[in-house]
């Protein structure tokens, strides 16, 4: 199950990046559960991690490799995510960057690992050995549907984006893959993702760029409240382009870059939340009038983390009173209850804290019974907004998380 | 679907309290619904309520006319929690007092109002009178059963209990009654609670006693993280005994009074969560080696509240890698995750932040195989130690929070 319709456009090769997919039979035999990225010499790689303290081997590699820089490979598997694994884990990973590395001739500090799938278990690293030769045999700068194909684990849909803007005459291409559908509520971004540019970016420049479009987007999502171990998001710039090089981030084309990379980011997390696991609806809730993000945030995601709320969604049920009580608990300092409006859509259900007069059970139950709903929350006493994405919480929420051992 | 027993023990009368319950056809009819308690002059009352800002009409109300004193009846409904009501729902809250102190000759401020159910929906004030007389007509010191039942909601058991002990040749007895199964998790009690004792104490000693009872047993559960809007809890003090007042909370009838009730409420509050809407298991979650209670509570309640974790369990799979993630995804400060021990009742699931040397999967799916379940958690950094309760997420969660307007 999914919400809407999945993003079908090609997804635009990027100069500089070439991907081989393949089988290593990780959980699953003869699904392709192994991607390589390899990347032209001089690209500069960004990334984001997830903040869960229990952060997967991988996750601690990457971030290692990412500071010693001139990444030259990204390699990922599906089926197990490499967490919980101690110290035999660090030593996989690390492993696998030197099985690429020897097939690539380069360092393997310039690879980056990256593991989606069951925590706890080993990795099966003779299976990956032997896998990893076919998969650098057929690389191809056209393997990005099949690369989105090859991260997903629970996942209905592949999930890919493609942008493009004109800058001095040349055109920058953004092309970004993603997967991720439930342990969804990224601290930086739950799931994986990797988008890469054409465009010719400084790193600190990329990784400015990354994390305030990472803000914008991963950051604002949740299925179910929980932060992922493996999370990761990396944005590539392989600077394959003859337009000048973006050195500063007070310029219109790192503004130009931003924007493109956010839309894609953004499209990518909310195919995120529509594949989230069970979904039935695809929720905005966006919070008004706040003091402060974190008061408007902590009102969205109190309001997209309720039990009560969600199963209220999944019956396409207007049930604004669960929606108030979610606000009123979501420990804002000094709430003036009083002062709180809410809408489903443009359907007002309170008003002053209490339900909108003229309110009618028809208006709210023809607004929640719609796949894409708007939650907006007035809290009438600042100028901050904010919004966030989720879904509701389905039998099949509960099917799938009590059916598979993630 | 409840875990467990019910507690079918006799509840034992408190000298100085009678009770009525009477249908008014609030929500349902030919069901009891309305519960009146009248305690003797001179009683003492003490009160703990939401700490939801959205709190109900009624929850208002009786904070108010507890600060005055003299409390002589508590009325409560159950169908409709008055809440969400603006100012017509604070008039039907006074006028339902008024109505009872005529009844009964005393001040409209000498009675507490206490509602329970659906939100948003103005009381039935007509139905509410009718019935009034009714219940005050056939008051008795042993309806303490009906009541338990009278004031219950999507609850499948009523929940009561009764301790004893003895103090200078007198029994001091201790009965109370509960209602809770779902939007609970309480920030002082989610539910309505009535605890009273025989005991003479003075009201400043009860609140403080009822304080640090409510401390120990209605703040440590949770069922859906939901805190309600109506939470309330009230002990009261008859001091219909020959044994000597207790006016100092450094004494040793004091502190026996307090482990008594606190008893009282924590079966209650364990009552509630074994009860608790579609649960199949009743789950401890002890967490140890903490420096702060703050930082115990947060990593109970993030894998009390997890998703991943509460469908694990209703699937009795023995998922360490989801417990390991809600800890680490738990806000605690500079955690290192290496130090990270955890059991499944005696089995170690998780030693040093990984997989426990020698732990199988058979033996941990012995242990979430059963209906009860201790969840404990070292983290090794202090001295501190919590638990909290809670239940899985089933199947039926959904379905009752999809079906039930609450």
């Amino acid at each position: 199950m999914a919400v809407g319709q999945p993003n079908t456009a090609p997804l635009i090769p990027i100069d500089g990046v070439s991907i081989g997919v393949g089988c290593a039979g990780i959980k699953k035999p003869n699904r392709q559960d192994l991607v390589v990225f390899q990347l032209a010499p001089g690209s500069s790689v960004a990334g984001v991690f997830t903040t869960n303290a229990f952060c997967a081997a991988p996750v601690v590699v990457a971030r290692e490799h990412l500071k010693q820089g001139d990444i030259r490979c990204l390699v990922i598997n599906t089926g197990n995510a490499n967490a919980g694994t101690g110290q035999q884990g660090l030593e996989d990973a690390h492993e696998t960057c030197a099985r690429l590395a020897a097939l690539k001739r380069i360092e393997p500090e310039q690879v980056l690992p990256f593991s989606t799938g069951v925590i706890g278990e080993y990795l099966p690293m003779p299976a990956i050995a032997q896998a990893l030769p076919n998969v650098v045999a057929a690389m191809s700068p056209n393997h990005w549907s099949d690369a989105a194909n090859g991260i997903l684990t629970t996942d209905t849909r592949a999930k890919g984006c493609s942008r493009q803007f004109e800058y001095q005459d040349e055109t920058i291409t953004v092309t970004g893959i993603a997967k991720g559908s439930g342990m969804i509520k990224p601290n930086m971004a739950t799931m994986l993702g990797f988008v890469a540019t054409n465009a010719n970016v400084a790193p600190e420049i990329l990784q400015q760029l990354l994390t305030a479009a990472n803000e914008r987007s991963f950051n604002r999502i949740t299925v179910d409240g929980d932060t992922s171990t493996n999370d990761a998001c990396i944005l590539i710039a392989t600077g394959q382009t003859e337009a000048p090089a973006i050195t500063s981030a007070d310029s219109d084309v790192y503004r130009h870059l931003l924007k493109t990379v956010s839309e894609v980011m953004l499209e990518l997390a909310q195919a995120i939340v529509r594949d989230g696991e069970g979904a039935t609806k695809f929720v905005e809730i966006a919070v008004e009038g706040a003091k402060t993000t974190e008061e408007a945030l902590s009102v969205a995601y109190t309001i997209g983390h309720s039990p009560l709320v969600k199963t209220a969604l999944t019956a396409s049920d207007a049930n604004w009173g669960r929606i108030l009580a979610a606000v009123g608990r979501s420990g804002v300092a000094e709430l003036d209850v009083d002062l709180v409006d809410i809408w489903l859509d443009e359907v007002q259900i309170v008003s002053n804290g209490e339900r909108a007069p003229g309110y009618t059970e028809a208006a709210g139950s023809a607004v929640v019974a719609q796949e894409e709903i708007t939650i907006r929350v007035h809290l009438n006493r600042g100028e901050v907004s904010d919004r966030i994405w989720t879904t509701d919480l389905s039998h099949d929420y509960v099917s799938i998380n009590a059916d598979y051992r993630s």
